[in-house]
């Protein structure tokens, strides 16, 4: 297959505050022919998610940042268009790091872009990336691992319109919580509590989320499921209920201070509450996603759990989509699609 | 029985940063005549706790610090020297808050001191003070509940050679942990080392935390059992392991700091390693102290656990004794004794 340009973004600079624009450059470059063994994948949808803001500046904790001039990276789900590996053929579907770009080549042997994938029936493939995908067994086992809700518990979720805080609030209703979302902006407080279910919607960008959680939660908090660390865990801290479970999720307010993280003070109500913090990483849980993922396809189908996506049009968009992220502009889980 | 004079130690002012001695003022009184139902209560020991630091300036989390001029809180074992309550006759032993002063009216409704104990048998009334009493149970129920621990694991507990350290360390190499005790100066870390069997000892006051437990945990901690909080319990986060159990036993570091804990930046290693965080209020587990009791006093008497005792002779001492607490001079659990 000749003739075809490959677009990808490489890291231009690395971000001092708000991950920018200029942070990225746009290459254009002819796609090799393809080695024995190898094959030529093309980026159907990608997802972006806060913690490449790590990824760019210190590496996270593996303290490796992608090098400048390198290819940002990003999962994402690319079908095979050319093959000359015999284990793939054209129309195949696969997930995996596909870096920022339109057209990727595997050797067939790394790992990261030769994880076969399908779509469940009756499903659209972009959901592989969020519903059934990561994000949904994040939901799924937080919940049933972690969060573990009794019936009448009140549970607390930030980033509550978020692809894993959305599928948290449905399936706390659904398990007899009250529950009460933290969402930035009044047309997503409004979508949690008219669509979603939710007792109450606290907006983190105009209201003062420590009284809103003293109005809504005048028990305390049985079960607070974090994705933003910051005040607002802390605010959570101060107010859970004896028993409580603290969830961490994710820690968007903090991915910018990079490895200088906001420490919660009120850490020891844990002792004063008899209560537990605790994280967990979701692929360690891979050999039950089918477990999770049937559950939620059986709940979607049912008309029972509802999902979000807010999809951009381009691998040209991936820096604004990352940049939408941060800013909580995105309404759903944030895709960029490449026809 | 008159001419009793009671010696107290009220509160004169509150600590701005250590405890100090004119925190407090001692006062003499004699003791009142017993009314109806009442009974008198003779000091025999107390009990001092780095909390105290937290009653006598914010209150702690009940936001109640003592008044000034009140009688300073302390727990606890007193003799029944004078009943004219039928419950209890001369010769009882009672536990509870005693408040520092050598005798006490009780009116025997008060629970603070009508709790009626007795020594198990074999072993010394002052044992029901630690080993036997809250921090036997404490250290008991933070291994079997929250702890758990594996044959293999690596457990580093702070405040090794306190009265729930001490403890930790060995019912740790009883389950086949390796055991890594920080505590201040060379002659407690000797101990732990020669005494309690622990497999390493890190001096704080001497060395670089942070990098002894790179060194004695090259596999990182499964356990860590904290007391201190602070920049300890941030180097542990920062160096757990996989499934890695943290349990919150106290925070004497910041119990100078009152309303404003250091939080630990280190906290959303919870989520990288998929570990937990938790606390609990020994005291709600006061239905199963039998279970702890009885085995700990088992171990005792087979000479395969030990204790040890750091007493400071006459209520005149109990200022002292706090501060000794917080220079960390005690070697063993402190205690004062009244004859």
């Amino acid at each position: 297959m000749s003739g075809l340009e490959n677009v990808k973004w490489v890291v231009a600079s690395r971000p001092e505050a708000e991950v920018q624009a200029s942070n990225f450059e746009m290459k254009r470059e002819p796609v090799a022919p393809l080695g024995p063994g190898c094959m030529l994948l093309k980026a159907r949808y990608f997802t972006v998610n806060p913690p490449a803001r790590m990824a760019l500046v210190s590496g996270g904790i593996a303290r490796r940042p992608i090098p400048i001039g390198a290819t940002m990276r990003g999962s994402g789900l690319a079908e095979v268009v050319e093959s000359r590996n015999p284990d793939f053929e054209p129309g195949d579907l696969v997930m995996g790091d596909l870096g920022w770009q339109r057209y990727v080549i595997s050797d067939g042997v790394r790992r990261r872009v030769v994880n076969k994938v399908q779509p469940r029936e009756g499903f659209p493939a972009s959901t592989l990336l969020h519903v059934l995908g990561g994000s949904g067994a994040t939901a799924y086992f937080g919940m049933t691992e972690y969060a573990r809700p009794r019936v009448g518990d009140t549970l607390v979720v930030s980033t509550a319109a978020g692809n894993v805080g959305a599928l948290v609030c449905q399936l706390a209703k659904m398990q007899g919580c009250r529950v009460v979302g933290i969402a930035g902006g009044a047309r997503k407080c409004g979508w949690l509590v008219s669509e979603l279910g939710c007792d109450a919607a606290i907006d983190y960008k105009s209201e003062d989320v420590p009284a809103r959680l003293d109005e809504t939660c005048p028990n305390g908090i049985d079960i607070y499921f974090d994705h933003v660390g910051g005040a607002i865990l802390d605010a959570a801290l101060a107010r859970i209920a004896q028993g409580a479970r603290v969830v961490l999720c994710g820690g968007t307010s903090q991915y910018n201070n990079d490895l200088d993280w906001y420490g919660p003070k009120n850490y020891f109500n844990l002792v004063y509450k008899q209560a537990e913090m605790t994280g967990f990483y979701v692929f360690n849980f891979r050999d039950r996603f089918e477990e999770a993922h049937s559950r939620l396809a059986a709940l979607i189908a049912e008309g029972k759990l509802q999902y979000r996506e807010d999809i951009l049009e381009g691998v040209e968009n991936l820096p604004e989509a990352l940049m939408r992220l941060f800013r909580g502009d995105n309404f759903g889980t944030q895709l960029v699609h490449d026809a």
